[in-house]
């Protein structure tokens, strides 16, 4: 083993836009929780790192297929005066890439396989959280970790996936042992590699959404990662109807192959009427608000909900935006509904639930159109500011 | 007995606004779902009805205390151009009065007491729901009975209580007894015609609000009715720190009296400078609109969740408003936050539970803060117009 | 229309057993609460009745597909003393039948379809309850109706469908016309005759068991037609492993074919050791008993329980039976479990939920072995009584 | 600050019953999971000990008032042949003292105070979980700490608080700050050492029993402190009638000062008589089993559930037990109802809520009937061995 390897490390200028002061856990020149506010020229290089060495409760992995993520295109993306697109937590230079899925190299020696209970030997299929939840403080202890108030973010501002190999606590380390049973070979980690995303939808529609019931239907606004893992996932609970809203024809493709009932394109048709006739007037149990642009999606929903019979209908929002939905308290009163936010997809069951689902039958990998190498990252990343036409674009060789 | 009863009866003319369409359930010169859309010159007169005599599943009733609502105030109060303020079900001539309270005369053949699973005897303490769920509608099979799609209601489209006697289906009739371990004599009465406003607030705070565990806070937003209820729900249901936001004095007081543990008057300080600090930087659980000024509330409400530590917080609406609530998606997200609506009293064990909770102690009685005869109804519902010190006026002498 | 029609009627003798006294809701000679206690002789004949004539809530439906349930067997079979099996409410002589699909010929003047809230034409395809809930007593009003404290059944105390005709109040009836999309013709009917007993399995697992996420496992205790539903139902909602444990070999294959991705034969194989090797040692979220054998299945559960590591898991009881199951409670509390009951299939949106999630795919119709005339039901009714090989026999032809 | 200190310690001889092996977490010569099985010739001390010092993750607490549990007694009593009575996870010699609350002395460099986010600075009044969850394991990353399947426990294998000085992880410890609204000086810590005790009560009523709502009943089976804590939970969270359930005059005396509203001698009345007499013939929506004796109480709760008109009630077994509950199915059906386990204090939010609740007024000190000194510890466990007089022994004199 060589003691260095190539990772897609991710530079920028701290130079923070006036007004911006230091937050709690913000760490002057280093991190930030407002990446937009602080970092400027982004540049994305390969260089050489020190392969890590695992502490005693961390796990060294072996990357075998990292997906690209609509973050790592954003941290990586300027607006015109120069300042990244991405809002989050952001420390740089970092390795990025945090849809990791990999071999086990080694283990410290208090790091344990959660499946088995015991130490790793080596050779472990698995994948793993994004978010390092600390365990230690208030919403961690009460067991809603996506919400913790010392969280660090792989690929953000700690080394991610795109580099040979990655050191990650073991409490964030989930087996994919189970996914044998559906998949051959290598193509686990493909699959291992959408656990993170699938559990991102998984969290907002299952979690907080509250599921669907056999026999209720689902609108999903928005074709991206998320939209379409969410369709996938309701049909698997069961969802009569799924209809997907998007305007792009590719994503639209990639949302019936991946199990939409129906399309619409909220662009050429009256969203609301086309739910309600593909509803038999009923309108859906649980919407999904993937776009990131609630000021035209909300309203659209509010009047399929106002006009369908469907009774307590939930509306989850899961795209960031700052805009402000422009919501009718009325309607939510007359039609028992209510609104909710998601966002992560740590606890609750979540990773091994989903990891479960996929070895029974919830095949996410037609998500993935392109595989590249790891030299191949940046120019991808520069290719999807633009490109709406790929689902994933997945890493799938890192020498 | 005699053959006829004086009852409080509104008037109006049936003169639609222009455009106004008969809806499914509205009936030309009748009946509509949109009150202020098509009545004109409300008017309330002291007329002579027939005493009604009870059919095969009904009660008829001998009223013995009737509070006087918001919406009588409102569908007895004509904008400028003359239309009647209330927007909702209506039908004129009809007795009002929805908040009752009275002792049972007689029942029909196949009318039995819930309690007993007995024919009525005659002189049974009830209470009554206000709204007529069909009990053969989607959302009445489904168990949603305030969501009912064949509604009537009583004292708005149908004969109400502010009469010597009245006729319901017995399927909406609640026994008082279990008030006698708590009131004396009449008494029992007052707290029966509070039931019906108690229960609304019930419904909201518990089964659409999701209640609170001992050790939660609670911000009530609007001291009328609903809001000094939903107090005294809250601290009945053990929540640690109640807040109630309200301006009026008279208004204040009432809800100190009813359990509030803090008032804010947030048009003199910031709301959620004032919540944060009297929750030593948690904010609260559960936050009521009961003010029917979102735009001004929501943003104070918003505020205080992502200020406050407090995660998975409802803010629950139960005010009608047509304005929009403009409502930051991101703000749910990270605080993982939901806004649900509210209706209605009807269902979910609600009408016994309030009884029982009234029974072992949940004082709903200090709210009426006047006590009047059926002759007074009409000065009293002008008086309510404008006059926000007064709490519950409850009309208690129907001869 | 001829104004007679023929009935497979059930006739018994009231002849209580020493010590059985009139229940609340028993009637003398004609009804009880507890059919073993009181019927002897019970005797099946096809008898002439006059057609009926549907009151104003109700409406005259010509049935097209009836299946044959296990309590209409134990109707009609009699221990060595005379007394019929069947334990519950019984009024004879009755026309049995209530797993029913028809055609709407008329309804009464206040009968409406719930999917239109229109009065029926005619000509519409239907199902229905078979529960005449009351809509009146405490357990109605509160939404809970399968706890009616007022209950009738079809085909048990009231007349059922093995007859060319029923009536029947229009708040059970429910429209079969989403299952166009799924099904050709008559096949509607197949179909439609299977969402009673369906619902039966859907309250049990989903409205009481808790339903399951993508990921869970499940194990159904029973082959018959509610443990069959049962594995339908769960697959579909999304459940990873399904494993049904059932000695019978036609039924294991019945098993199969509606989804079971194991079979187990508890005869032959230890059921805990099976269960956990099938599940990579984490045994299963929801464990349905659905063999009124609990003595012997249940220790086998909980040894399944409790040397399993799935936490939260839920045994649901839905098969009847006197005898005691024998629970430590400690594996409840070490491995955080419950036991919930279930009965009966009303309520909670749970027939529009099965009549969709079929119409969307929920295909039960494979459970449907044999298809018999009107004239063939009592012999069939004598073949079940010790026939194990059939699934459903289902009567099409009503002539 | 001296180097040593006295603690009240457990020593017991490693002599394995025949046939014992040793589990996965056990120790050869040093831990095991089931005590009861290999700890024999307890013998409490008073040893000196080194004051212990704190990692980086850890506080050094000063104890200022520890109460005497029921596993305390159990560990240090042995049956005839020499055993321990207490079945669970021991590792001695340890010190013992599990319901600890103290002053921070000092805290590692990681440790921070969850209620402030900050490192602590010394004097902070806390208190803490007994339960060391690993924060690693799968049953704690999904957020159910109370199952951890790397469990240590304070005060059973590793050192607890019947000392002068403690050391524990940071993410066990609660501040007790809010509680100065309630109570004055040293008072904090009384109340301090009750919320371990409280929670475990909470968890099961709350947590896993689901909670009432105002208006609903409660029957709570024994008056030990988790049975005293949970009818004081209860009456906080507004159940209408709570009964205890208890044949000692002295535990009955303190449960009708803790708040309930009757109580039943079970060996002198018949336990569902008297419930049913108490409720009107509701009886309970929830029910405690906190005797230890389910083979005697569960029958008595099943007849109150069957008799009873309460619908989706709720059993919950918290006290530990071999012995079979003969559960009759058909009551969980006919009834709605269900039983359920509950262990531990950990996670949910619990240690926080109860926190805030005793600060707002669920004061839980009169449970306290005698104070002590470290010295009177020993003697003390002995005294409750057959004492049932005194309700909590709390040690609040170090020295």
């Amino acid at each position: 083993m060589k003691s260095t390897m190539r990772g897609v490390t991710l530079h920028a200028d701290w130079q923070p836009r006036p007004g911006f002061k230091l937050g709690a856990k913000d760490i002057d020149h280093k991190q930030t929780y407002l990446g937009s506010k602080v970092w400027k020229n982004p540049k994305v290089s390969i260089d050489e790192h020190p392969i890590p060495e695992p502490k005693d409760d961390e796990v060294l992995i072996e990357m075998k297929a990292v997906g690209i993520c609509g973050s790592d295109v954003h941290m990586n993306q300027a607006t015109d005066d120069g300042y990244i697109f991405y809002p989050g937590l952001t420390g740089f230079p970092t390795i990025i890439g945090h849809e990791v899925s990999g071999v086990v190299v080694k283990g410290g020696k208090n790091a344990f396989d959660k499946r088995t209970m015991k130490p790793f030997k080596g050779g472990e299929p698995v994948c793993a959280e994004e978010m390092v939840w600390c365990a230690k403080c208030r919403p961690c202890a009460d067991g809603i970790p996506n919400h913790c108030e010392k969280l660090d973010e792989i690929g953000f501002n700690v080394n991610g996936g795109f580099a040979k190999y990655i050191v990650l606590p073991s409490r964030l380390v989930w087996s994919l042992e189970p996914l044998r049973r559906a998949y051959k070979g290598d193509d686990i980690f493909l699959a291992g590699s959408l656990v993170e995303p699938t559990s991102v939808a998984y969290t907002a529609m299952i979690q907080w959404g509250g599921g669907v019931r056999p026999g209720d239907n689902v609108v999903v606004c928005g074709g991206g990662p998320i939209g379409i893992a969410a369709i996938r996932i309701m049909k698997t609970q069961g969802a009569s109807t799924v209809i997907l809203s998007e305007p792009e024809p590719a994503r639209q493709k990639i949302g019936k192959l991946m199990g939409a009932d129906h399309v619409i394109d909220p662009t050429k048709e009256n969203f609301a009427e086309r739910v309600l006739q593909l509803t038999d007037g009923m309108a859906a149990k649980l919407y999904l608000e993937a776009t990131g642009l609630p000021t035209i999606v909300y309203p659209a929903i509010e009047q399929a909900i106002w006009e369908g019979r469907t009774l307590n209908s939930t509306v989850v929002v899961v795209a960031r935006a700052d805009a402000k939905m422009p919501v009718t308290g009325e309607v939510l009163q007359v039609r028992r509904a209510q609104i909710v936010g998601s966002q992560g997809h740590s606890g609750h069951g979540t990773f091994p639930h989903v990891i479960e689902a996929m070895a029974a039958g919830m095949d996410m990998t037609p998500m993935i159109t392109k595989k590249i190498k790891l030299d191949q990252v940046p120019e991808n990343l520069v290719l999807l500011r633009s490109n709406r036409t790929e689902g994933k674009i997945t890493c799938v060789d890192f020498n």
